[in-house]
């Protein structure tokens, strides 16, 4: 094998310093710059079954209710009545009866937020129904992902996708369902998430089972894009899919081309979805950050829904791999986290196998507003 | 059935900011402002049994040692040593030996916090007992509820309690005895628990089994006074008092009159003491802020003491009915906590039926010096 | 029994304002003046049995890596890769094969921390193995014990133990091993146990077994000296260890003088480290402070090693009497640190048993560069 070698990094190509991993006002002028600004991935459709479904989500510390509309449409909103902000739903998910009810004083909502029943307000005189509506967010799907922007205007969710739905249009994503899902909590930064998802540099060391199916340096990355980046490993002669064994019991996606089938992508779209394509499976991490040093994640797992519903379907094979290989991953993200929170850390130098990484923290600094220098 | 209707509040008379129920400061300016100006009640003169006698209470922050003196007399200090300050008493309650002695060098005080005793002290000529008493605290009884002020002067307890004494002479409360005690940890504001005590117009859809026995809008409120509001719910025809069925095994207290029987009244004494007097028993939450968002519930029964001492004397059917309605209004304030505490959220319009929650908003933006148009 | 009175302490000796056990920012000040300052002990010989024997520990909140280097040598490091800051070492002790390899991209380092090996950064021309040792902290070792000082110079290890070393020289520490460990979790400030440690005024009201053995005015303190302080207690007649029954089974350490065996001693090196010789064992207690309230304990009993190789050697006579006491101190310290914490709380007097503690409170202040008055 002969391996492409990539561009020099300048000379001061270094990790970023302590603060950008362990300062709390930096994290949250973070949940501003991107978790309340860009969209953020937070469902499937599949999660919001009929029209009248729900189901809520805490993005960047905000309780937020997603309700299925007629067909594909979802509505999403802030949690709360207009009347006294009272939580309207307390669960995860369920499904409405005909409208948003306040299980305070009764106020109710229609699907669309327009306020419809406020009980006892007649006698006030100056009050209109018009002017409390549901306090609305905006929502949108592409593939059967749901997604949420807290901002009140900016980009689309398609512009700010760029050429992911193309590139994975073949993977017919919206008619796949999901198999298995995983949550973790890791003491990690959600950006030592991101960079340790775009090298692999770490992985002979840390992942020999991964390194057996997919050579490390046998791979390529796309230049850094506005909002997300990514590249593709090729599997190894002989391996199928990423499994324990690198043998596949089920077929590859059947929109696949040859080429594509030979391929794992992983690509993160900034700030929270992480999208890896398979040839019989699509992967998916969502990042939630809990705190400078902390960060759920939802890991899932999602397949040729014809393949789902065969009787003795079994998946254990890609469910066991990954989750064996997060948890590799979080735990060095976790030391990570341990050595950069010392006193000890100095800013480190990025090898040219690191060049994605190096691209994001610039991203992140010119978001933050930050001078990379300083 | 015809209603009262209340006055009409102004098209202004919206629910608080968000601030006031999550700002950590805010909330310390409230502890200062409420908590350790106004006086709080604290225990019964019955958890004090005999002279000598001692409970700690932790009051804003601050652990207060009340001893019981001879009579109905209480005394109460800062629970610590004048030496070096250790805590005098490692319990919630017990029974002095004739003095107070502190554990680490046998410091030892009598129950006026006169220093008796102060081994090794002797030898340092600049030393004179009389400058190291216990820091002592107001205390004060009113038919048997215990109370403390941690302000060195202000208004007398009479003063604070205003009406309220008189109010409830009938009830002879000093001669009733605890039956049953419950302690919630609630993840809601204070304020909003005081709120959720004071208005019925929740009760159709929270307490369906309350609103059978008492119709929400079949009550009375008192105008808001200086430290307490409060009003009265007319029993149902048929309801003898609140309990499960509204049935009442017990005789209604000896000294009430017909028309006493026929209510149940709910006063807030500001700060942290809300008292429910009915027809068979007194029912009294005491609030014990520890958070922004969280709030520590102290809920007492007290009944007439010759019935607590008869033989199978059983009483679920009333602390049943109540344990059940308060896990319903906790819940319902940590919904309204949740979503108050969203950046979704925006204040909303009070309904005439919410009078007394529009007038202790008013009450303490007064009392913390902050404008009601802020 | 005559007992030699002490001086008369000034008018003004009064114990510290309550910010110096409970405020967060002199909490920090303190961990950089004294923890990041001093040398601190972390650790016995025997923890490092070989050449590449490894532990960790954290120092005022920076993980430390010490090495066992040929002889008796130790070096120690920031425990963390100068690529990307993980972790090198992920558990409290263990043995290197030759090298240190970090366990997320394989660069490596040797024992005296070179960077010897960094894959794939070769290709970055700038990039030179030299410039990236790993973050080395000095260490040094006395009689067994390693400390190590976090600040890059400043005073020898030996400068600040000063006469101690000479002082215990009979006991041959280096030559003995431990024998049992106890970790204690304490709710008070680190100087609070310091302060408990250096006065046995509290001996008769809270030891009364350990008073049984030593009376608690039979001792001698030395005056107070720049980096630590002490002194002894005289055993009672027929008293011959600090031991459940004041008995003892093993042989009292053969290098002590008739004198020596009828003390105990207890010094205090600042910031972390309590020493107390014993006619047959040596008691060590180590401070790491976790918060202003808050302090960890590490209490180490250490014998000779010949005696601990006895078969039937039994020890829990001592270790059960230091058990017992030990958690007598923390209680206590605990209420210290409970009535310090409260608004009632004023600084008072101490006796004149209480030199040392006010001579403490002086140094403190003096390094923290406050004024005493304030």
């Amino acid at each position: 094998m002969s391996f492409k070698p990539r561009a020099t990094l300048p000379d001061t190509a270094f990790t970023l310093p302590a603060r950008y991993y362990t300062d709390q006002t930096l994290f949250e002028r973070e949940l501003d710059v991107f978790y309340r600004s860009l969209w953020v991935g937070v469902a499937r459709l599949e999660d919001l079954p009929a029209r009248g479904s729900w189901i809520t989500r805490n993005v960047a510390g905000d309780n937020v209710l997603i309700v299925r509309q007629d067909g594909d449409a979802v509505r999403a909103f802030y949690n709360l009545c207009r009347h006294r902000g009272t939580q309207l739903c307390d669960a995860d998910r369920g499904e409405f009866a005909g409208s948003i009810r306040c299980p305070y004083h009764a106020w109710t909502y229609d699907y669309d937020g327009r306020l419809v029943g406020a009980p006892h307000m007649d006698g006030s005189p100056g009050f209109n129904r018009d002017e409390f509506p549901l306090n609305s967010i905006r929502a949108a799907v592409w593939d059967g992902f749901v997604f949420v922007s807290l901002a009140a205007d900016g980009p689309s969710l398609a512009d700010q996708l760029g050429g992911i739905p193309d590139k994975f249009q073949s993977w017919r994503m919206g008619s796949l369902r999901r198999a298995h899902q995983i949550v973790y909590d890791v003491g990690a930064n959600w950006k030592l998430i991101v960079q340790n998802y775009n090298e692999c540099l770490h992985c002979p060391t840390l992942h020999p089972a991964l390194n057996r199916l997919s050579h490390y340096l046998n791979g390529e990355n796309e230049p850094f894009r506005e909002n997300y980046m990514g590249g593709r490993m090729d599997l190894n002669e002989g391996a199928k899919t990423m499994s324990m064994d690198g043998t596949c019991s089920r077929a590859p996606l059947s929109g696949l081309s040859e080429e594509e089938r030979r391929h794992v992508y992983y690509y993160s779209v900034f700030p929270n979805f992480m999208i890896a394509p398979h040839p019989d499976y699509v992967l998916t991490h969502t990042l939630w950050p809990l705190a400078p040093n902390r960060t759920r994640i939802v890991c899932d797992w999602f397949v040729d829904a014809a393949e789902l519903a065969k009787p003795g379907f079994d998946f254990t094979d890609a469910t066991a791999f990954w989750d064996m290989t997060n948890r590799q991953d979080w735990h060095v993200c976790e030391l990570a986290q341990g050595g950069i929170s010392s006193r000890g850390y100095r800013p480190g130098p990025y090898s040219n196998r690191e060049d994605l990484l190096y691209a994001f923290d610039r991203y992140i600094l010119d978001k933050l507003g930050e001078s990379p220098d300083r």
